[in-house]
């Protein structure tokens, strides 16, 4: 039998830790809230302890395990094992989760970017089955992406490429990100920034049924049901986020000309009429400018993709 | 002794046809302009006329030769050898370039869009040298790039990747790029939509000391020039074209984290302060984000990148 992956899906608020076939199939998993708060080196063997429990429950010794795949959310140096910095958590900055993590597990062990991981995950297992070439955008918390060229992931000199979340599309919007910028596509469309972007047009007088400690906590739920009910603040946000994502798409498209460009992220679940604009955007600012048509799809690996990209990081290892 | 490279650089207003040695010296070359108005199996025969008449005038034998390299101001199809579009020449619309070519000489023949064709050649004799990964952005009549990934041209599935000028910056900008969009790249800084800029700021009320005739058919060269004998208009232009530039390396940078990044075409002449500009730009927007320093450089193989990049091809095609 093939041996089995584990996956570490390392977020601000959620610490994920699942065991996946080779074949990308989830067979158990284990999710802690609790992971915040506490210094690296123990969430580092918490982590272990997790995984020591998700290898017993599920009667695996350890040699059936191929490796330990992690997917972080964060600036990451995969080749170094290195967490660069992130803004989500406490602490890891220049941390060598790699090695520590290796200390406590005697496996291999791989670490990327939480979007790369998704990236490959979608490669593997997902939407973009059988290209060669990929690129995948996630919106949610904040925007990045994963870069699939030549079947690799394509991380660039310090491991940081694809962070189309960055990419500076509308510096007219008053609305400063949290990297400082004004104007990049995460200011524009993310999880992040919606109580901002809520208070610019609630400034603007677009009006609103929602309440004002509704407004300051505002996520994709609240937006969705909003808009749905008809409330003037939802529609004009997801119509503002989804021209933001289209003029990215469209952006990607010159710059890559991929077969493929796949939508993940917990954003991407505001509807049909929100993806659909998004094509619309994009297909308005194309015009002729196509050659061969360019797919653009959502992910197809929904709210375990984190777990199963991380796994997957462990076949691109040995690939 | 190392066979010979032909390169032609396919321009609107230029065709240039040279002799390369293979490691990158330009041994002669020769330069029209009357291949315009005619149709396209007429500029392939002048083409190959021209050839022939440079390797006469070089007492060179055919056999001497390694092949014919094309870079082509348009989009192009590598792949299958084909001209998709060009807005800068009448024709060659679907043109089957490179067959036609190599039936009037037996040679190999590489075509691709000229821009890929000076990346190529500053990946390989010129800024670029060494690296595995490298960016390049041209900035002229229009602005193109390309794109090199692990020591090869990456095309896009159409061919047409790197096409930087059509990324969206800015769209409030009011001016309408030729493609039909508003807020490119290339609507705020190319040659082509300076006479539109230009228009713009004057309709602003910002002053100059142009006539209108000047102003009508404005080039970097006058640009430069007025700016530096304190016009404002000019000075303001310049500023607004350094700002693009600087979004559009920004962008890069976070879209490939790539190790360098080299900036050529025309309008890279408009002096040391623009430069310098553009890389204050970069590093305004850049913060704390940059963990391995790019480079920004400008192109070292100056006006005859284009058919020195054109004869690179064939070493591409070959390696």
């Amino acid at each position: 039998m093939e041996p089995w992956l584990c996956g570490v899906d390392f977020g601000g608020s959620k610490l994920a830790v699942g065991l996946v076939s080779g074949d990308g199939r989830l067979k158990d998993k284990i999710v802690v809230y609790d992971h915040i708060g506490r210094t690296e080196q123990q969430v580092v063997a918490y982590t272990a302890e997790i995984i020591w429990t998700l290898l017993r429950q599920n009667h695996l010794d350890i040699s059936q395990v191929e490796g330990i795949g992690v997917g972080f959310a964060g600036h990451v140096s995969h080749s170094e094992g290195i967490i660069i910095t992130t803004s989500n958590m406490h602490g890891f900055k220049t941390f060598a989760l790699r090695d520590a993590l290796q200390e406590r597990i005697p496996l291999r062990v791989s670490v990327d970017n939480d979007a790369n991981a998704q990236a490959y995950a979608e490669f593997t297992y997902g939407a973009g089955r059988g290209h060669n070439d990929m690129i995948f955008m996630t919106v949610s918390t904040g925007v990045g992406g994963g870069i699939i060229i030549n079947r690799k992931l394509y991380r660039g000199v310090a491991g940081t490429a694809g962070e189309f979340g960055h990419m500076i599309i509308n510096p007219g919007l008053p609305v400063q990100c949290g990297c400082g910028n004004y104007g990049c596509l995460m200011a524009s469309a993310s999880g992040l920034m919606l109580p901002k972007v809520v208070e610019h047009y609630l400034a603007q007088g677009i009006s609103t049924h929602l309440e004002s400690s509704q407004l300051a906590t505002i996520d994709g739920h609240l937006l969705k049901a909003g808009a749905a009910a008809g409330d003037e603040l939802c529609m004009r946000v997801i119509d503002v986020y989804a021209r933001a994502i289209g003029v990215g798409v469209y952006n990607l498209f010159q710059i890559f000309n991929p077969p493929i460009i796949i939508l993940g992220g917990g954003l991407m679940n505001l509807g049909e009429a929100f993806f659909a604009q998004i094509k619309a955007v994009y297909r308005s600012l194309l015009k002729d400018m196509e050659y061969v048509s360019m797919e653009i799809v959502r992910s197809e690996l929904g709210e375990d993709a984190g777990v199963i990209g991380a796994a997957a990081l462990i076949l691109e290892a040995t690939s």
